[in-house]
Parts: structure tokens; C-alpha cells; sequence
């Protein structure tokens, strides 16, 4: 097998229409394993598109708070290997330290001592208040997702491939990435948004996918007050969402959505009723 | 926070159609920190419905090739804690060594030393050549495929949980296990089979979501020789499934569906025709 690094590739298949075989081909979504190396080592393997690993680098990089803000990488270089990528990152002097301690210390839930209460403790981590004062219409979400709709390029080409946006009242779409997996996706966004200096405070993220409790960790460290995604969230979710101060909407379609944490930064410009 | 152990959970929350605000609730799919331990030492945190976690702990015990069968375990038990749950398992004598010398080569991807190329070739693992001989006529495909939909209880009552399925020609659903995560739906899929002492030989996976490269090999590994899902593969999987012998069936829709690999499997009963 030889490495393909385009995120999406057609191969050939056999439609089978009321019994009717039919030889094509389809469009479909890559997925690469990548490794994420710090000074040679490598912290973790995920199943990602192979597109824009420089921001799923860096982006990783401060979702796991590896590093606290670009400058903490000294260099970064994508690698091709028979196998799958290599985003090869160097640490700056002073992030090696807290590095080391916190590998020592993540461990735990992958199997190097650990019992179970402690790294239960490890993979619940606590997630930083969101302090973001936006708020917005109704008409605003409707807006965004349909923005959002627009732009998921490669999701035209071969669907099954998720995306996470930025959206700001007046700008509209900031930055979008796309990937196979909907983790991956967010963390490329943080990444492109970082790098390209932009603050997420004034801004609402905007998911294709359902809300699992890591997307809005993810969300919370980025420091975006609003989440809107066009599936459900876990009940998990929402406590967390809850609890960091984050405005979690969700089950977005064309002219209805649902809040299910702290609906203060949505605009009551309508009726209110209480079922 | 208290823990929640049922996999469906009604929460409030706010709707809002056409800028019109409706307080009520929804219900929820539960999502539960599991970490899985062997001897005292956790192997993994994975976030998972709190349900067949008995399932959960033997199915993915076997997906990893931790244990050869389910006489591998001397015991279990689900161990309830304030953060979430603990499997907690007991490898009978002659697993522990080979478990540790695993163990030991599989700390690299998560961080132990290994490098980018060391720690993708550990990520890429071979799969076992499938071996069933199992043939389906189309419409079988639309048959299993209605009774996975009928079977899914708890994604009636939350929607957004994932089901993996062994159906067989003549039994119709042998099993099903549902959950957030789609490859923990598949590994519970194997730990209730493995448990029954139920063959996949001649028997199909039905799968709600897209198939990843993951799905293909635990499938591999299980058995089966037909998966059929609902939505599409990854390339990589395509790929997987194609060295390994492996029936992808995908876009699994009421009278139709598309052959990805080895459509010697599914019976040529209609007309054929070459696009």
C-alpha cells in the first residue's frame, strides 16, 4: 500500500440498485495515521485527513496544553513516511520541563501504573471558565450554520468528513478545517486560528457533528463563548458546557435550534413561552 | 457532578423556532468515563455509554489482542467511581506475560520513547486473513439492514448512539450493542458474541455509522466476513478491507447499496452492467 495524501481519493466500487449491479466509482475520504512527535517522541497517533497538519499540530499541541501558545514550539516539519505522517515538533527550552512532568503524569491512562480512580481523575480534567460576552439574534445560527454549509469543500466532494468553523457577528466565516474525525477538525481550527493570531472571544464555533464532552473542552481552552452544532450533545456535554460557562446550541437545522446551557448570549427578540 | 449510569438521560433545554423560545427538555445519550484496568493497572480511558460494560470489557480485551479468547480473564467487575466507571480486570497467568511485553511496545504511540516511524508502524497493525464463505443475495442486505433500525432502543428514545450488530441469514439479529462511540458499540458487539459463545463465520456486521480503518480490522479480527454500514468508508478502510478479504458493504439505503471490496460475496442474481 502506498501512501496517499490527498484527503480525498476516488476508488472504484459497485452500486447495487434493486438488485441492478452497477461498476463505478465514488469519492471518498483518506485517513492517515499521523504521528504527533515532541524532540523526537512521539505523544500520540490519531486517524486524521492528511490536510493542513501544520495546524493540527500546533492546534493539538495547546488543546492538550503541550504548549501554552505558538511560540512554545520551536519548529515544526511534516515528515512522509511509507506508513503515514509525522508532524515532527520541537519544544522551546521552557516547555520542556512542564513536558516531561505531564508525560510522566498522562501515563496513567495508558498503561504505566496507574490504577483506575487515578486516571479517571487524568481524563477528567477540569477545563477554564469561558468569560466571552457575545451575544447574538436567533437569526444569527442560522446565518453561521449556513455559512458553514458553504464552505465544507472536501465534504462536497466526498461527505463523511466533518468540519469546525469560526464564526464572528459582521465577519461571518473566520477559518474552517475539515477531517475524518470531528476532534481532529477542532483542533485544526485552534491551530489555524493561532496562527494566524486570531482571538476567539467574540466568536461562536461552529460543529458539524455531535458535541461529545471533548469538543467542548476543546471549545472552553480556545476561549469561544458560544458552541453550534448541528447534532446533539452528550448529557455530559452539557453538565460540562454548564459548568465552564459556555453557551452550548445545538441540533441546529434552518429555522430552529436547540440551547441547552446558559441561553443568556441568545437574543430573546421573540415570544417566550414556558411548556 | 454525580455520576449517571443510565445510557439515556432527559435534560433541559431551550427551543427556539423561528426566534420563538420554548423551554422543555430532551433526552440525551449519557457519556461515561470507562477506564479499563488489568491487574490493577489502567490500559485505556475511553468515553462510552454506561451500559454492557461487562460487553465492553471482554469485547475490547479481544479487539486488542490483549486476551485470545474469554478464558483469558479470571474475573471481572464493574467498579463504580465519583468520576466514572472502572472494568476491572484479572488476566489469567499465562496472558500476564505476554500483556506486559505488549504492554511495554505499546507505549509507544502514547508518549514512552518510540519515534514517528516506530510508533506508525505500532498504529498500523495487520489483520487476519478473512476466511468465510457467506453469500447474500442483495435483498438480504435491505432485510438486516431494517432489522438493526428496529432494534436500536436506546437511539429511539436519544438519538445520535451509534449500533453494531451480527446478523444471519435465516436468524436474522443475533446481537446488538449500542453506543456514543461507534467503535465501542463494535466492542461490545464482540464481548456479548464471545460471551455466547456465537460464531461470525457465517454471519454479517451491521454497522449505523461510517467505517473507519478500525472497524474493519475488529471486525477482521472477530471474524466477520460482510460488514454493511449505513454510511460510507474511508479509503484507508476500503484498502484494509481489500488485503484482508473483507465484504465492505456501505451506503446501506432501502433498496440500494454500494460494494467496496470483494463483491464476490453478494449474489448476482439481476442484471449486471458495466458503467
Amino acid at each position: 500500500m502506498s501512501l496517499n495524501l490527498e484527503p480525498v481519493i476516488r476508488l472504484p466500487q459497485t452500486s447495487v440498485d434493486n438488485g441492478v449491479f452497477v461498476a463505478g466509482e465514488r469519492a471518498l475520504p483518506e485517513e492517515t495515521p499521523v504521528a504527533l512527535t515532541y524532540n523526537g517522541s512521539t505523544h500520540a497517533v490519531m486517524m486524521a485527513s492528511p490536510a493542513d497538519l501544520e495546524d493540527f499540530g500546533l492546534g493539538f499541541s495547546l488543546s492538550e496544553g503541550i504548549i501554552a501558545d505558538p511560540e512554545g514550539l520551536t519548529s515544526m516539519e511534516i515528515v512522509e513516511h511509507d506508513l503515514g505522517c509525522e508532524v515532527r515538533m520541537w519544544l522551546q527550552e521552557t516547555c520542556r520541563g512542564a513536558y516531561q512532568s505531564r508525560r510522566r503524569a498522562m501515563a496513567g491512562p495508558v498503561g504505566c501504573g496507574l490504577c483506575g480512580v487515578e486516571s479517571l481523575a487524568e481524563a477528567v480534567q477540569t477545563v477554564p471558565k469561558v468569560l466571552g460576552a457575545l451575544q447574538l439574534p436567533p437569526s444569527a445560527i442560522a446565518a453561521a450554520m449556513a455559512d458553514l454549509s458553504n464552505a465544507q469543500r472536501l465534504n462536497r466532494e466526498a461527505r463523511a468528513i466533518h468540519a469546525a468553523a469560526l464564526w464572528r457577528p459582521g465577519q461571518g466565516l473566520i477559518a474552517i478545517r475539515e477531517d475524518v474525525g470531528r476532534h481532529n477538525a477542532l483542533d485544526k481550527l485552534a491551530g489555524s486560528l493561532a496562527r494566524a493570531g486570531e482571538s476567539c472571544f467574540a466568536s461562536m464555533v461552529l460543529l458539524t457533528s455531535r458535541v461529545s464532552v471533548e469538543m467542548v473542552q476543546k471549545a472552553a481552552r480556545m476561549g469561544v463563548p458560544i458552541i453550534a452544532a448541528i447534532s446533539a450533545p452528550t448529557a455530559l456535554a452539557v453538565r460540562v458546557a454548564d459548568e465552564c460557562g459556555l453557551t452550548l446550541v445545538a441540533v441546529a437545522r434552518e429555522d430552529s435550534f436547540e440551547v441547552f446551557t446558559h441561553p443568556k448570549r441568545i437574543q430573546r427578540l421573540g415570544a417566550c413561552i414556558s411548556a
